[in-house]
């Protein structure tokens, strides 16, 4: 069985079939999984980067029978029963389970993939933590940036990841940087939250959302509902009804599409570019194949569609780890049958709202407790949950921040390359060492067609 | 008072200027201080980049007679008593204290800057680091690549640092990596250590150097000792004697210059172009100007030079604050006497060496909790404390490394950039974010004349 991408869905199966000893090769671009929940926090320099991604092969280390492979997935080779991958030698399967999730959506605004922040992937958080940090270096250094409004942070879009983060952005200047910076005036500093709906946190109760707003506001987060983006420039965002924000700093938090891996197998696809499954996650046309988590359109058997969430990838990286088992015991599929948990968000410090399967809604310090709680528990890793726990910790008593450095690092000018290989592989110019250091960070873009 | 560096040296004169409410502005490029002793262990995926690294702001945020800048020193106007930084407004001064550091040295080995690894900033840390793995992972997916010794690490120079990180390449090999990778022949790897002398750990006892010497060689390094590099090319590297190693990954840890920052001034300097500095640490023909640390030339009283130690570089920092408060007082300068407290280097796991000033020498198990103990107590920041507690915890119960992820935050292909100033800063094309961002990485090889 062969498993594209390292996530909760793909991390999910992966293990569950080497429980019932079948030889798996799992493939992902990065050589670690991330905890997307809590990336938020590496971007806004309450975590470090090794908190939320933890080794792959850390994952099996003592399951022989899962292999890993970091590549990217080019294509798929229907006769040969093959995936191809980047610079590297093909690798074939018997079953297939695409897992490999989504990727930042720019709907097409002009500017928005040129000028904006995302923030879905290790390097992105880091990117953004870096930049937000050294604009307020700048304006330390020139105070004529100040009234130049580069302390103006937009984030676009108010689902969860741009609640989340522009109420961590909103913290992280008033706690902590306000005290670091002796001579700069922070109050000129803004965050402003722009939604295009005229809600916050649409899959939330009315309640949750006046809560989430009212809580963002009293942080002192500018929310502008039922505002568009029409255009990210360089030095500004500008709205659809004409207005526009000076900023140096947007992040992008508007919505996802599926990974593009969704667009090389010729199967149908669905809204966001999402594979085309049935009731037993199998790809139509395809039964040796799944789709599994956010790449994935699942229907939600009441006309709708399940939405692309961790606890909808695991439950069917599971599910399609147990009907291949099915077929290998020669018993019929099953159907998928998804189990909603609930959903929560946080806001802040000591803010958050939580809203249980069973209909109970909680809101402020206890839904901020179960938050905790929760991903503490989801968290990959011993060491990962104790590192959290000693940053939460500390960033809770003291209001400081300890991973606030300014440091990325950039590959050499002339890295050493791997030049041996297959004439054709040298052709094609990418040793796999080569496709590992674009899978890292801004080459996603670079290279997007 | 002005002082150009964050290092140990740096901040020791800061903490003691405030104390006697002297204003002081301190500059470095980065925005934190970094603890160098444990810098390799950053390469080798045992610790957190924000463990060894510790926001100046944050070591400064209750003491606010201490401003921070960050941005890289280009020249002093000696009219003006100004010092100058790159893409901002010059700092006036009326005492200035010199603590830059050092640099790697190449000392000019045909190669060694273009294709091998420095380790001496965060930065260079995680490219060794993310390199290292990635070949890993190229040699994984393309088993002739192991055929082709892109598994042969290279660390070029057999003191404290080549040693260390020699001892802990091996081990993450050994240990980690070994039980990572399941179909990779990992045994094929090797780690030479090259020197250039006839001994490792030069300043050391014969008995130390003997012992460190025995241990590496059990633990697998393959050590050269009499070995002089000729030439680094992209994949080998010559020496002198003629022969030559297959190698994609060469670490340089031969030897440190001064900061380019000694070479501004027009003063004196003395051997790896140290600042020539009097017996009270100013700067000849200048007695306002004191330089401290790796980037001064110290006498030691007996006509050879300091060694370039972190102890130095603080008790350098104190006195030079000292004299400048008995200027302010009145009193006569005093002549700088050094302590030397000793010194020790770490091999591996349970093994170090270490000479005290007593003269006792210790070595093993006990140096090696001794090495422990010490570096947590110098560390910077409690929570750094902390979080490096848990991660040697971890290590050593587990024998696993949790922060062995390949992930670089490269600067956006298209990131806004600050386009605004004056229209000089804009002909010199460097905003202050700029200079930031070249300060943090590659770019110091690349703006280096």
């Amino acid at each position: 069985v062969v498993i594209v991408g390292a996530g909760f869905g793909g991390l999910a199966a992966a293990r569950r079939l080497d429980k019932q000893h079948v030889d798996v090769t799992l493939i992902d671009r990065h050589n670690y999984h991330t905890f997307l929940p809590l990336l938020y926090q590496v971007s806004t320099a309450g975590l470090n980067a090794a908190d939320v991604g933890y080794p792959v092969r850390g994952v099996f280390r003592k399951r022989r029978r899962v292999l890993f492979r970091q590549g990217r997935v080019t294509g798929i080779d229907w006769q040969g029963q093959q995936v191809r991958i980047e610079g590297a030698d093909p690798v074939s399967f018997d079953k297939l389970i695409l897992a490999a999730g989504s990727a930042t959506n720019y709907f097409g605004v002009p500017g928005a993939k040129e000028h904006s922040f995302p923030l879905y992937t290790l390097p992105d958080a880091l990117r953004v933590r870096n930049h937000l940090l050294s604009l307020f270096e700048a304006a330390d250094t020139r105070p004529d940036l100040v009234a130049d409004r580069v302390l103006n942070f937009v984030v676009v879009g108010g689902g969860a990841t741009g609640v989340e983060v522009s109420g961590a952005i909103v913290e992280l200047i008033e706690k902590v940087l306000r005290r670091d910076f002796h001579d700069l005036d922070v109050s000129a500093a803004r965050v402003i939250l722009v939604e295009r709906s005229d809600t916050l946190l649409g899959p939330f109760s009315q309640k949750s959302r006046d809560y989430a707003l009212a809580q963002l506001r009293k942080k002192g987060v500018d929310v502008r509902l039922g505002t568009t983006v029409a255009e990210v420039a360089e030095d500004c965002v500008r709205f659809a009804d004409g207005g526009s924000v000076p900023t140096r700093m947007v992040v992008w938090a508007a919505g996802i599409q599926a990974d593009r891996l969704a667009g090389v197998g010729g199967w149908g696809q669905g809204p966001g570019g999402r594979i085309t499954v049935g009731p037993d996650l199998a790809v139509e046309g395809h039964p040796d194949v799944f789709a599994i988590g956010d790449i994935a359109d699942i229907d939600n058997g009441a006309g709708g569609r399940l939405p692309q969430l961790a606890q909808v990838a695991l439950q069917g990286g599971k599910f399609a780890a147990k009907q291949i088992l099915r077929d290998l015991a020669g018993e019929p599929r099953q159907v998928f049958r998804y189990r909603d948990k609930g959903t929560m968000a946080t806001i802040g410090r000591r803010a958050a709202v939580a809203e249980l399967a069973g209909g109970a809604k909680l809101k402020g310090f206890i839904a901020w407790l179960a938050w905790l709680m929760l991903h503490l528990v989801y968290l990959v890793g011993m060491r990962n949950r104790m590192s959290v726990l000693v940053n939460w910790g500390w960033n809770y008593l003291t209001w400081d921040r300890g991973p606030r450095l300014i440091v990325a690092a950039e590959p050499m000018p002339s890295r050493p390359q791997l030049t041996a290989g297959t004439p054709q592989e040298r052709a094609i110019g990418a040793g796999p060492e080569q496709a590992a250091s674009t899978a890292t960070a801004a080459g996603d873009e670079a290279t997007e067609p």
